[in-house]
């Protein structure tokens, strides 16, 4: 197994990428590559070509014809808990998460520094090394999520919207073929009957992540789990 | 919502179970519950009672038919990383699990002290408090794979074992009806062929839980999910 790594391709001159020196540093020191050694280049935009490390730079060998990523894209739309969005981040980029929409709402107002966005960041894109994927998810600026509503949806997106103490059908059931599809997880304190009310007026379908109530951290990577498995099948 | 308390059912007596001191400081002080105020007590064995406050007693008002048990005993067998099993044991309680097997495996011989797997249970109890559980799943002690293979498995569980880089089926499309499901995942570096070998001889279904490479933290979530997922369908 080759080790694999995000690049800068806006350096990309005669089939050489320079390494930052951070880069050049892991991969000599750490992971311990000697001068011709092969890695796994990434751009970050679905992409990956067989590398070998010359000096400070990766030389682009050949282009390989590798996809580990969902045949659509899946967003998550999440309420930011107080603790944990670091975890929720790696695990859903894990899970094959196209773009991470942070949510304000009515009972989950944590408003995190553009510091802990950057962080997110970061996170996403280690794990994209790890995970073995070839994208980089998007990790919006956090917004309120009826002013998302408010907006209105894709209408190529599918909305499902995860509600607890309500009677409505599993996900599972209600998963159809779509070109994308938006997946909403509430706060610790769960959504307002506001929020549930518009969402469902703005198309989004109530659906039950089991009998049993999930914490902010563990429902979206539930929630992601089974639309993989969706997917897969 | 009621707050909900696993008890000692064994002090019961003319209906008053006694509270620990620290369960009767966190209802008095931390949940302020008044005498008489009234809350869901557990016995952890799959049965709740409506209960009042009396003194540093539970007085049981009523037995409460709630359920949000799965339909199945689901047993996770999970090599126990360097870190994060905690993480894992809070997740899996939230998911339903009935018994949790710490592994120990070939490329994860990680083993805890008697220390850690008291904890373990503590979070597991805390768990079922929080996700609105009757039953405290049980966490046993640690085992070596290839000696439980060794030993067979119960004939009337269904066995899976999750692999990478391997082309084998989704575990959604896997799933029958059964008494039971066991589920077995490995560690970071993954299971030797040997333990793949010996698994399959044992007649566990090899299975994918997606095409990207998952921590072992994240691994087994992703497989309750699918497996609650399927039993809620």
């Amino acid at each position: 197994m080759y080790y694999r790594l995000l690049l800068d391709f806006n350096t990309l001159e005669n089939g050489l990428i320079a390494l930052t020196p951070e880069q050049s540093h892991y991969l000599k020191k750490v992971v311990r590559l000697k001068s011709h050694d092969h890695f796994i280049a990434l751009n970050g935009q679905g992409q990956a070509w067989l590398a070998e490390i010359i000096d400070n730079s990766a030389h682009l060998l050949e282009a390989i014809n590798e996809t580990t990523e969902l045949p659509v894209q899946v967003n998550l739309m999440v309420a930011i808990p107080k603790n944990g969005f670091d975890d929720i981040v790696r695990a859903a980029t894990e899970l094959g998460v196209y773009r991470i929409i942070p949510l304000l709402t009515e009972r989950g107002l944590v408003n995190p520094s553009p510091q802990k966005i950057d962080r997110w960041r970061k996170i996403a894109r280690e794990a994209v090394e790890q995970s073995e994927r070839q994208i980089i998810p998007i990790i919006e600026e956090p917004q309120p999520f009826l002013a998302i509503l408010k907006r209105g949806a894709n209408p190529q997106t599918t909305c499902y919207i995860g509600v607890t103490r309500r009677t409505v059908a599993p996900l599972l059931s209600q998963l159809q073929t779509s070109t994308e599809i938006t997946m909403a997880i509430g706060p610790e304190g769960g959504w307002t009957e506001t929020e549930i009310e518009q969402a469902i007026a703005a198309d989004f379908v109530p659906v039950s992540l089991g009998k049993r109530i999930l914490r902010t951290i563990t429902a979206p990577l539930v929630a992601l789990a089974i639309i993989n498995a969706y997917l897969d099948s």
